[in-house]
């Protein structure tokens, strides 16, 4: 007979959602400061980087936790961010609506599409309850015309005073009157992206572009990927350069396989890959259930995770 | 221009490393409450797991954190386990030596073995000023007779007395006398152990048996690998069972792949895998670079990773 004390209960499933702001400030190192201090500041949030750019007269913050957290570290991070940049005096070389610009939400881990919409809906009324006018974009969209961002930018903080007085530029929270200091925000919820290259064993750029052609959703490939040929003229080789866009859906290692596939045609193989920056430990779990066969893996069957799990537990619960 | 502020730089590479006393008491919940409390009042340390088993008088406790800080924490346990247990009146079914009997540590992920070996021999210094004799075992072992832990606990603490006055049970560590109240005490350092089992689709045994022979050591396959075959009549087909002991030099991938190529030679395919319980992020590093040719992965390229580091710097720093 054995009994366990429940000690292996307590960390509960890891649940991580991201949050990346783009604020209209680059030039004030001390003001982006306390931006970055006030995430900081949100028991259970981790700033992973942030990074100012003065040409753009912009910067951008990373940082990830369980949902509630990361809502209240962007609401901390909007206040200070409405009080440091005043817009009617903004110049910069990025397009932009309003102070703090775009808020993408970015669900990594055990958080829904349709809770991290929630987020971006309650952010939106709060943003909305501060005076400064919102628009949905991408996956939290309410209409065709406001998915792609550009779209929801054009004729940036400028226009926004004709824009808003027109039904098509009607805000989906908050006032629909100009707010001069700082501008409108853009809220909403995409999908990481992963940035994955291969490798091929040839000098002949037209078969990574055939290649590339076969896999991507622009010319009939998978739904959720991007790709283009790419000569790299210093190894004597040529890659297919992919961005996933929804590694759920069209995971890295089927995309991969179809990369080979496709190659061996052309007596091509692939001589290896690359996975560019970071990606969450979710975008490799088909891979590791299609090729180790593991049909009822769990990435938390993975020690880290647990380890996160109780970090959770004891900083954001 | 772009420049960032370092945040990115913040959460150093996650060293973990895991240590699983085994105290002889199984019986006193509340005094075993109070070894666990021990273990998680020690910042950056997480106990994953205690159990008890009151038949053999026995409890382990499972915790993973930074080399240093599970150090203390195990210094910690064995100091409250001492106070507790009173080996001279301990009765139960599982061979011992001591009152903290066996202490394994496992380097989980960016600790070298000889680093685990130091910290095994600073505990064993430790718990030798303490009074306790201490053997070393496993990888820590200092004669080749030592190595196996059966032989170690040869004779149990009954046999103790006789034993530490000869040359052969002269102890690695701590006085060569005996101590009544705690008996002796055994550290060690191995690796984690990964349970995988590969499923086939036929009912006859004799392939399983055939192929967990081709794989394992003690029949001139890996060197790291126990294997054997086994019946699932429930679902109608067979099992390669297998236990990876070193899963860096004998990956689950080469071994699977192994299995599929031998099972062929029978007709037979592997129909699914199945992990037993937990292992760590890295024993699936070299399935992630084999099958996505990912040459240069690094762990520290997975999101959770730098959640960890953080978490690290943060308590345990």
């Amino acid at each position: 007979m054995c009994f366990g004390q429940g000690e292996g209960n307590r960390g509960a499933a890891v649940r991580l959602i991201e949050c990346v702001p783009n604020v209209s400030e680059g030039r004030d190192l001390q003001g982006l400061q306390k931006l970055a201090d006030a995430v900081k500041g949100v028991s259970g949030v981790t700033l992973l980087d942030w990074s100012a750019d003065p040409d753009h007269n912009r910067s951008v913050f990373t940082y990830v936790g369980e949902p509630e957290v990361v809502l209240r570290a962007t609401q901390t991070l909007c206040q200070a961010a409405f009080a440091l940049v005043d817009m009617s005096r903004h110049r910069g070389a990025h397009p932009r609506l309003g102070a703090v610009d775009v808020i993408p939400f970015i669900p990594l881990r055990g958080v829904s599409k349709e809770e991290a919409l929630e987020l971006a809906r309650r952010l939106g009324e709060w943003i909305g309850a501060q005076g400064v006018p919102v628009y949905y974009y991408q996956d939290a969209a309410t209409r065709p015309e406001r998915v792609g961002l550009p779209d929801v930018r054009r004729g940036e903080y400028e226009g926004l005073v004709d824009r808003l007085a027109t039904e098509a530029g009607r805000p989906d929270a908050g006032p629909a009157e100009f707010n001069a200091r700082s501008g409108a925000s853009i809220v909403g919820v995409r999908f990481p992206l992963i940035a994955f290259n291969a490798n091929l064993g040839t000098t002949d750029l037209a078969v990574a572009k055939r290649i590339a052609e076969a896999v991507r959703f622009s010319s009939g490939g998978y739904r959720h990927l991007r790709a283009m040929g790419v000569a790299l003229e210093s190894k004597g080789q040529v890659q297919v350069s992919m961005n996933f866009v929804q590694y759920e859906e069209t995971p890295i290692h089927r995309v991969l396989e179809t990369i080979r596939f496709e190659a061996a045609r052309h007596g091509v193989e692939v001589t290896g890959c690359e996975l560019i920056g970071m990606a969450p430990l979710a975008a490799f779990e088909e891979t590791i259930r299609h090729y180790l066969q593991l049909h009822d893996f769990s990435l938390d069957q993975v020690i880290e995770s647990r380890l996160l799990g109780d970090k959770q537990t004891a900083e954001g619960g």
